[in-house]
């Protein structure tokens, strides 16, 4: 836990956040926190800041805080995924908002099981924290939009171009082909989607409805990863990307 | 499983396997084996192949065997690992073998608490399946060498170049300086060690050590992950560098 992230509506109106929970027992065990001592804090989906410990009980710590003027910008890679088996999406959710992505649009595709879609791992409830989790971890407070889709073609067709205009885009593919890098730093775009397929892959219609789209194939290399490893390997490369792209710029 | 592995003692004078386990369970269920049916194969630390199943029971399933001619060179990046927490530590076996790793050495550091050095992931008999798992996933069949350094500075400064020698040297560390890959790409090596520190990172000393014995410090950009993210990302990274560094020679 690099930053406390705290809810709007923890801070009162003098200033004063009064934190329960992982993120006290954190501050008190792992921090040593005592009155005076300083913490990084931010304020989910707002500035980062430092809060001053004024009180430490067992039912919480109260913080004073003071945050930066200025609110850190979402990260600029967005993720297009089909939903993978339950375990792997609960693994995913933390290293996502830790890597850093902007939007998490979770679809289907033929080779998703029907069942996927009914784990409580893609409840807001349930992801939620661990969003924050990775959030704090990466010491980031913009956390990912995320959105269900239900049904390829009209998600793709008609929707994506909604939710990210302007992209640069680039599908995920085990083939002969440049790498994702390569692909985003060429593509002249401040921002990237990122789609990444089921186990097994995208079927033909679907690649060929993400073609239609603007996405560019992209090559992982020649060794089929795990979806969580993948998704964690290319979200990087994508990030590599952009850097080069802005250098070059 | 996109491979079956089979250990040089499972194949037989005349090149039959007899599989058990998870294998076969995974023939039997997912593949759905029959008789005349193909699948691939690989020999651990030799070639690639095909296998026609001859026979499917309850206990196992026999294969005919044929391996191609030449064995797969094993991944140009090694890792220099300080031991993480045991939890992170299980996650990355089988991510490591399967993003494709030459040899794992795992080290001490200030940052390293000292009984995680105690934890059964750290023994031949539990990781040993774990490698073998991220290998049929990503379809090699080269094992990680592994390797565990209680001290650090005699490892560094005396073991680690006869371990790997002529390689460019990387040191991941968040703060401004050229990227894995760039550092990788323009390394003119073929091979890399990558070193990746605990969290909260290398002390002052463990980075003069490293830094004396030829690591470059390279950056993961301004987030800070958690150490099987980090890994992950910081992988990919030096095998598009490695790509990178090829194709300009």
């Amino acid at each position: 836990m690099n930053l406390i992230l705290l809810a709007g509506t923890e801070v009162d109106a003098s200033g004063v956040a009064r934190v329960t929970g992982d993120r006290a027992r954190h501050m008190r065990e792992v921090l040593h926190a005592g009155p005076g001592q300083t913490v990084r804090i931010g304020l989910v989906d707002g500035p980062i800041g430092v809060g001053t410990v004024t009180a430490v009980a067992d039912d919480g710590v109260a913080l004073r805080c003071a945050f930066d003027d200025a609110v850190p910008a979402p990260p600029r890679v967005d993720l297009l995924l089909a939903v993978p088996r339950p375990k792997v999406l609960r693994r995913l959710w933390a290293q996502l908002s830790a890597i850093g992505v902007g939007r998490i649009m979770l679809t289907n595709a033929e080779r998703v099981e029907r069942n996927y879609f009914d784990t409580h791992w893609l409840s807001p409830q349930t992801y939620g924290p661990l969003l924050i989790e990775g959030l704090q971890q990466a010491r980031d407070t913009r956390v990912p939009r995320v959105s269900v889709h239900r049904e390829f073609r009209p998600f793709v067709e008609d929707e994506l171009s909604a939710l990210v205009p302007d992209t640069c885009r680039v599908v995920a593919h085990p083939e002969d082909a440049p790498s994702i890098a390569k692909v985003v730093a060429s593509g002249g775009r401040d921002r990237v989607v990122l789609a990444i397929g089921p186990e097994g892959g995208w079927n033909g219609f679907e690649l060929e409805r993400l073609a239609a789209a603007g996405f560019v194939r992209a090559s992982m290399g020649p060794r089929t990863l795990r979806v969580d490893t993948a998704c964690v390997a290319a979200l990087a490369m994508a990030h590599e990307g952009l850097v080069a792209s802005k250098r070059r710029a």
